[in-house]
């Protein structure tokens, strides 16, 4: 059975997503849908692009990723096919798809045949990002709907970096729980002693886990992403240091690098 | 795959939604389940009756929808089934349906056999709304459910009017974005020009999609409902303009009627 | 087709909950996913324990209950398996099983070649609970899991009491339209004349659904759970009254015992 994500910023609370649905499944019939979120902030694309990078390698090869955060919507951006990571992606030409790019084919949705004769412009999830999506479920070949991609559109987000005793990274995620996600690589740390630091707040803490800390300690974790994150056990560190997306993460390198254990 | 939509009022934190579809799927095994919304406010029937009725088009011929926004729960009011449209409603009679009455044949449910001997009055969803829908997801003809009804309730809207000169609706809705839903078809306007009034405030401008606009300009658009809209680009109109579902809307048309282009 | 209920304090705006089921979808092709909930409060195990318990009695035999609401997650506390009630579940070893441990068949999962190779231990969810829920969807026996156990954590939650002319109990929850659902079997009280109180209200009302009631007026429902409630119609209890879950419920029953009506 074909399997759609949906990542959007419709909300639950409105018809939008019982919409693109009900689409998908008239024109894809049996095809098995799966929420990875409604809930984004409205238009934001960067938090779109993080949490289907997220979530899209736990799904099996073959699935399709449906992304609609789309404040373009109705004008002449374009809709992108990529094929990257065995999986299938349809998203706005706005910079969402920008973490698998790199080694992405992208091509532009030019098959005006697919999209639905309904009213208004402004509701292509349901006009044209669905119908594009139900033709990749029926296995519909992405190379027939447009022409090849040379320059999608990219977030300009600095990389994280490194040198001999610092590492540089932003805040890339705040969670529900008030970690705070980085990008920066766990294994750019590994065992090294270290300094972390956000604004005026640090620690020296390092932790496999919650559970380790004490109340209100702060430590730096490998998170599920492989990257580093920042928390608390059982608190919100985001809220307490007032820590938002987009801060920078700077790592104060200690001793004599990997071969020294804590 | 029978199709069963589900549109409450019960919240996705509380375990009613579960158990409503766990009572379908354990009664209609296989059969396929899509959220519409569970955000609806409490009792907020004008609200499901305007999601339900933006959604279903979406969905095939034969679909089932569940709609359950039910404040007299427990008490007699009647438990609706109704064909219209190719597809088959469930909801209770208080006026959730109305927007497809008109071509709609109904009965009310009186197969007490079918629902469940469970604790309580308090919960229908689950003890006999759910095995109705389950009845009609294996195949049930609507018509062994009890007999016809030739009066439902109806919620009482005034439907929009026109005049040679004048545009006359309400709000309809107001979306998760803070645009303005209107019952005004879109039709009724054209590309006449017009001074669009609610409450204080007004726009002359007219645009095809969002990102047309200036920002803080507000503008008529043609919804994905057929019908108009306000809005600002990137903006929530409803908030900056102190709007809710319910106000009046008054367009007034200039110039010669629709053979006028803009 | 076989089921999989899914319980969590995840949210519904991160990448965690998608991550979960495409695990599940990708060891367990086929499967069929239900969200019983993902809007827990952070770490709510007794929330947890309650809802899973009220709904899964809605699902078929077979039924497989996946909840992680897991504070510890990462430390050493285990991954239970039970078979109770005709069906599986799996969560960890924190009570968040305690209503149907007293009837359950409970190991530990000790195969370490189920859990995936991901980074961090951060994310049981997805690199264990994921894998130890597709075994058992596949219809893997949970005593190859691991080693029998014998006393799993429980909540301490002392169980309602009744004497003569008095029943005592708990808000066990608080529920989105500000119910009041104790743990005090409705049967208890049957049709007994009774004043009901909790901290400094109460009422001597017994109705048997909502809109019976009178603006204002407070009353004690039989619930859909088997237990009393106690509510208002159309308004919120919780709030009007300052209650909350845990709160103490005393009902002193007047009269001659059951076999008195009102």
């Amino acid at each position: 059975m074909a399997i759609l994500t949906l990542l959007t910023d419709f909300g639950t609370d409105d018809y939008y997503v019982g919409a693109v649905k009900g689409t998908v499944l008239r024109l894809a019939p049996g095809s098995l849908l799966v929420d990875l979120s409604h809930d984004l902030p409205a238009g934001d694309v960067e938090g779109a692009s993080f949490l289907l990078a997220a979530a899209a390698p736990s799904f099996a090869a073959g699935t399709v990723h449906l992304a609609v955060v789309d404040p373009g919507v109705g004008s002449e951006r374009r809709i992108l096919v990529a094929a990257a990571r065995s999986q299938l992606w349809v998203a706005p030409d706005n910079g969402l798809l920008t973490p698998l790019l790199d080694d992405a084919r992208v091509w532009a949705v030019e098959r005006r045949d697919l999209f639905l004769d309904a009213p208004g412009s402004t509701f292509h999830g349901r006009d044209r990002f669905a119908p594009v999506a139900a033709f990749l479920l029926r296995g519909g070949d992405p190379a027939e709907l447009g022409g090849a991609v040379e320059a999608p559109v990219r977030l300009q987000l600095a990389p994280p970096r490194r040198s001999a005793h610092r590492l540089v990274g932003r805040v890339a995620h705040v969670d529900r729980f008030g970690n705070l996600v980085t990008d920066i690589p766990a294994a750019w740390l590994g065992a090294r002693r270290h300094e972390t630091r956000i604004g005026a707040h640090s620690t020296r803490r390092t932790a496999g886990y919650y559970a380790e800390l004490a109340p209100g300690e702060a430590a730096v974790i490998p998170g599920s992403l492989g990257t580093l994150e920042l928390s608390l056990n059982g608190e919100d560190l985001a809220r307490r240091w007032g820590v938002g997306r987009g801060d920078r993460v700077e790592v104060a390198l200690e001793g004599e690098g990997p071969r020294q254990k804590l």
